[in-house]
């Protein structure tokens, strides 16, 4: 087991009608600015529970808040939270806006001339030193914000990853219930959302640490049983709650900690999504099942391992036990109505060469746990996913 | 799934060689009490690396804290902490220690006018509004005390359990490396606590919780795979490790979130080491497969579950694969050292009455998550573990 942190201070208020409760988690002086997205919240009636739960509060709202969250954006709520005198941020929706809020969390207390300088890598954990409190009211599965420190912000077409351990959330709500609303397509994006940050860390090199290996392989295995039926019956209470709370397990530093970790899914995956807008979660069904079989070797005993325990495969032959295993993955995800081939997207395939200048040009040349994933296997890996 | 809070705001700091870092993680105008127990981190020299860390800063001593440390004897150290200004508790030690100085760390600043008062069942987490911050360096994987706000507290030959979230360890430093001298038996020890406080919160009524139920699988897994290797190969590196990681999840609220827990097993072995002096552990082993063989029954679904998964028995009749997953859990406890039966410690038969009083004297007459295991329930189960 490699050497690690672990620290997680975000308290977990999980369960039905618990939305009441936010009057006794924030403080009763707060001047509290509510964040949203595109309104949904304001139309499934949760944006009326939070604002009738916050009482006799100060309370201002923002929505608007885009997928892929964008600076410009997130600097007028910053104006508005000054302006405002707002000293707490509540965060309503998925991860987008818990994403968005996190960013404006740090901006609001940032004291350097130029906010910009938020978004550059490593610059939020070590020159932010103060932020406002913020707490998430959590409405979609799928991206972990609600239990990390973690936010993607875009700005002038690019996405940087921000991170600082004084925007975990205070507390986050889970209430599987208000998640009921979702569309089949946002709930299935998550499930695949959740199982591939947990493979990220999971199948990776191998270094003996049995905890972290049986919790990711426990999240995939559930994800597998109540994927299709939280899809198709999203009012099973029960599925739901299983999907939520994995998907925020999935990516809280649990089963990250103490092995490799590598990534390289979502990094190619974000040049889809910049360059083509397919949906993240659809991206990584793309690429997933591909580099898997182009990396077979480099991931032997994961793969084996992920064969073995996640589906149970006791072929004997290794190799066609991983296979097996890899066509499970991709038939599981298109079984939650996710197309697995970059072709199924209305992409031609001489657009592959742009998507490799494209990661070239943001130096995505080194990939994985073992930085080895060069360009050329980039492209052979789209390829085969075309 | 039912509703639940989940909250560990810990720091983990796991891994070879980090005894150093204590300089970085405490305040550098601490004013520190380091307390250590019976004084084996003076033999290994843990505490010579522990007091060199802490370099410059105001350093005093306490040692002495027993094995179920005594009021008495923590009232001691809230005497010298107050008289010396102390504003940081570093334990240095297992359980005990870790207990202790969480007392202690309420003690500190209570206000009321008599500290016996803090020992009251609920009294803590009500009336105590600060504490002095902890830390802890744990030299001895089992109780989890050092990732929870729990402790176990003895006075007047009773046991006191105190918690409060102002007691969280604010970090908890985990070098598997310096639990290697630790004698066999308390090795053998530590797994069975762990073993235990996972299947009081997994062994029980269904709610179809699947993280919690399949990462208590992960970690009763692993510490059969690694049970007896690491009590055998004590400098075994990756062992230690997968126990002292699987010993701080099994009790940091993580798989206890949203299940029915039992805990009759502890509570029943409480009174054997109150009244014979056996190893809080030991008792454990004693008490468990036979309370489980009595409550078959009543846990029947649970322990098909955990027949399947933890122990791969596919045999298909239902209560011969239980009672196969029972025998096969009392065969890995001897195997570790750790005799099962009450008559192995010397005790006779007639003294199972005495424990069913003093079980009645304080209270436990309807134990277990469905509260039905009554004093005559608890007599079948210590004559069947004679």
């Amino acid at each position: 087991m490699n050497n690690f942190n672990f620290y997680n201070p975000t308290k977990i208020i999980f369960g039905k009608d618990r939305i009441s409760e936010l009057d006794k988690l924030i403080d009763s002086n707060a001047k509290v600015l509510v964040l949203y997205g595109q309104g949904s919240v304001k139309r499934t009636g949760v944006l009326d529970k939070v604002i009738a739960a916050l009482g006799e509060r100060k309370v201002v709202q923002f929505g608007g808040i885009e997928p892929n969250p964008t600076y410009t954006t997130l600097m007028k709520a910053v104006e508005i939270a000054k302006a405002e005198g707002i000293d707490f941020l509540l965060a309503v929706g998925g991860g987008s806006v818990m994403d968005g809020t996190k960013f404006i969390a740090m901006a609001i207390s940032y004291q350097g001339k130029n906010s910009e300088d938020l978004l550059k890598p490593g610059f939020a954990s070590k020159h932010v030193i103060h932020a406002i409190p913020l707490a998430t009211v959590a409405t979609l599965p799928a991206t972990g914000s609600e239990m990390n420190s973690f936010g993607v912000i875009s700005h002038k077409a690019a996405k940087y990853s921000v991170s600082s351990p004084l925007v975990f959330p205070q507390f986050s709500l889970l209430d599987p219930s208000i998640t009921f609303t979702l569309p089949p397509i946002q709930v299935a994006n998550g499930v695949v959302d959740a199982f591939v940050h947990t493979v990220e860390q999971y199948v990776t090199q191998p270094v003996d640490a049995r905890f972290q290996d049986r919790t990711a392989e426990g999240i995939l295995k559930t994800l597998i049983e109540i994927g299709k039926q939280t899809v198709d019956h999203p009012t099973d209470y029960d599925a739901r709650a299983n999907l939520v709370w994995c998907a925020s397990n999935a990516l809280n530093g649990l089963i990250g900690a103490g092995v490799s970790q590598d990534w390289a899914t979502h990094l190619i995956g974000h040049e889809l999504t910049a360059m083509f807008g397919i949906d993240h979660a659809q991206t990584l069904a793309i690429v997933l099942p591909s580099l898997w079989r182009v990396r077979k070797e480099n991931k032997h005993a994961k793969l084996l391992q992920y064969a073995r325990r996640v589906w149970d495969i006791n072929e004997q032959d290794e190799s066609t036990a991983i296979d097996l295993a890899i066509d499970r993955t991709q038939e599981f995800f298109e079984s939650l109505g996710i197309k697995t081939k970059l072709s199924n997207y209305g992409i031609e395939r001489d657009k592959i060469d742009d998507v490799i200048d494209a990661l070239n040009a943001n130096g995505m040349t080194a990939l994985s746990e073992t930085r080895d994933l060069g360009l050329d296997v980039s492209k052979e890996i789209l390829n085969l996913a075309y």
